[in-house]
């Protein structure tokens, strides 16, 4: 078989086949192979954090990843900034007829091996086709439910004016990957995408004292920032020079005249902490692989308001607002 | 706001917008209208179900629901087939810049009441834009964990020789509607979906009793008892005279030279039941709105083998395989 047909979306044989043939042997586990019509599983009186994406990224090979590493990351991101470990995904894919078997291989290959490193099962899938130009190539919906940690206590209205603002590392690098995978553009750097599951990363600093994450994905983390200031009140003050950004990446955006503030991130996570424990958390976090280039960027005004400013490196300051209209479409 | 572009799934200040004007108006819950990375649900020490389902159908409205309400409807059946109470489903949306506002709403309202009527709520959701031509219209994928009924045993391995196989009610109406819907055919009959939500059936029949239960979707009534045939390794006998077929289904598939036994049904649901529990469970199916044309269709074979034979009206006996190839795309 070379190329997706119709009939591998149609529940007939041929779609049997597929998702034996490919699915079930490469995503297996018990949940799975019992091929119901839902996946049981056993919630031990726990509150759990139930999330979903959908991946329409183009291309779906990149620098860093692919539409199937990031259909996993994205939601397990989405599970643990909750304060949750991630347990168990379901993976729903919408393919274009004539998608070239070995593509669809690869992906699942990359799903495999990405739910294996965070822990995570696929325990639920669907698949469907829809004919040649009535969807570009390959689209993937992620939805995830993960157990809350018991020390975890992730609310926005614990924040409080002097709390610290921590980023994991650099911004904007799965943004500018995928724009210089586009074909438009060359690029002497290569720029890989930060595509990774954070889920061993935050578990290794979840406590108390952590009062909110959120993961800087689509908007980037202005938008994100900006998000959090609406939801308390209180304005947001960050350092520009405390920005951590690769040459690289910055290069880049000054040819294109982006923000990397605004260009998404796909293994970056936000993070709110009391002032007293900032300085622990941060060391923990650098401690991590992905957390190396973490930083404090900031803190929670005592001023009320909405807003997030920006103190620019010539020590001006100007409002950081939300992303308005598109930067980048089909970024995840 | 009369189109969506692409601006409205940038994750900046459009999509905001959109989201907390139109779908946390709309589906306004108190999982929901956190806005947090995951919804927070508490599971009580129990079985869940878990399922995935994407929906690529065309045309999105038809008579007798919509894209919506089969989203809804779909993962419900999934779960409550499974044994489970449907409770909180997921929502992920990938749509094509220019779409209608106004069709989005009215998709969004058929959500709205169709998970009203089911008593189960949308808490997590996500919202994508693609340029122009990269999809066709809207596809939604929605997830769903239900909890399972105490008195539940569904399992394919409780199937015995002997047990009787019960159709809750008329075969390919959802087929037969979609086809119809599609512009290139013109036919006098009116045919509408079964689209429906089937967990209060399910929920006044479950007992150890009901041995299996599927729903049969794509690929039809003739899939499904192959699905299970496989699954059991006993032959599957059904007789073709007691199948509740509508008779303008019938004059339909009969124009076309199709098989309602293939077609698609959105609101139906597949029983397998000891033979001493079989006319009393009947009784209780045939009592409920959405299950007053159910039949005793058939029955396990003590022969070993996992083939559907069908008995046929002028008496021969033939093999109804599963589906092979495509019968009629984007059907869900």
């Amino acid at each position: 078989m070379k190329k997706i047909t119709l009939s591998h979306g149609s529940g007939g044989r041929l779609m049997h086949e597929l998702i034996k043939g490919l699915f079930i042997k490469n995503l297996d586990n018990p949940y799975l192979n019992k091929l119901g019509d839902s996946a049981l599983i056993h919630a031990k009186n726990k509150d759990l954090a139930y999330t979903t994406d959908s991946f329409v990224i183009s291309p779906i090979f990149f620098p860093g990843g692919d539409i199937g590493k990031l259909s996993v990351c994205g939601t397990v991101n989405d599970l643990c900034v909750s304060g949750a470990n991630p347990r168990y995904l379901s993976c729903g894919m919408i393919v274009e007829e004539g998608f070239d078997y070995s593509d669809l291989e690869r992906i699942t290959l990359s799903i495999k091996q990405t739910c294996k490193k965070a822990g995570v099962y696929v325990v639920a899938g669907d698949f469907k086709v829809v004919e040649k130009g009535a969807a570009d190539r390959i689209f993937i919906n992620t939805s995830g439910i993960g157990e809350l940690y018991d020390n975890a206590r992730i609310s926005s209205s614990r924040i409080r004016p002097g709390d610290k603002v921590i980023i994991s590392g650099t911004i904007g690098d799965h943004g500018a990957a995928v724009l210089l995978a586009r074909e438009e553009l060359k690029f002497k750097s290569r720029i890989s995408s930060d595509c990774a599951c954070l889920n061993d990363l935050v578990s290794s600093i979840i406590s108390s004292d952590v009062k909110f994450m959120r993961d800087p994905t689509r908007g980037g983390l202005a938008t994100t920032l900006n998000e959090i200031a609406q939801e308390i009140g209180y304005n947001i003050g960050i350092d520009e020079k405390t920005l951590p950004v690769k040459e690289s990446v910055m290069a880049l955006c000054e040819i294109l005249g982006l923000e990397p503030l605004y260009m998404a991130n796909e293994g970056k996570v936000v993070l709110v902490v009391s002032s007293k424990s900032a300085s622990r958390i941060l060391s923990r976090i650098k401690k991590h692989d992905l957390g190396r280039g973490a930083r404090i960027i900031g803190e929670i005004d005592r001023e009320k308001g909405k807003k997030v400013y920006l103190k620019t490196k010539i020590g001006s300051s100007r409002i950081l607002d939300m992303l308005i209209g598109e930067h980048l479409p089909r970024i995840c």
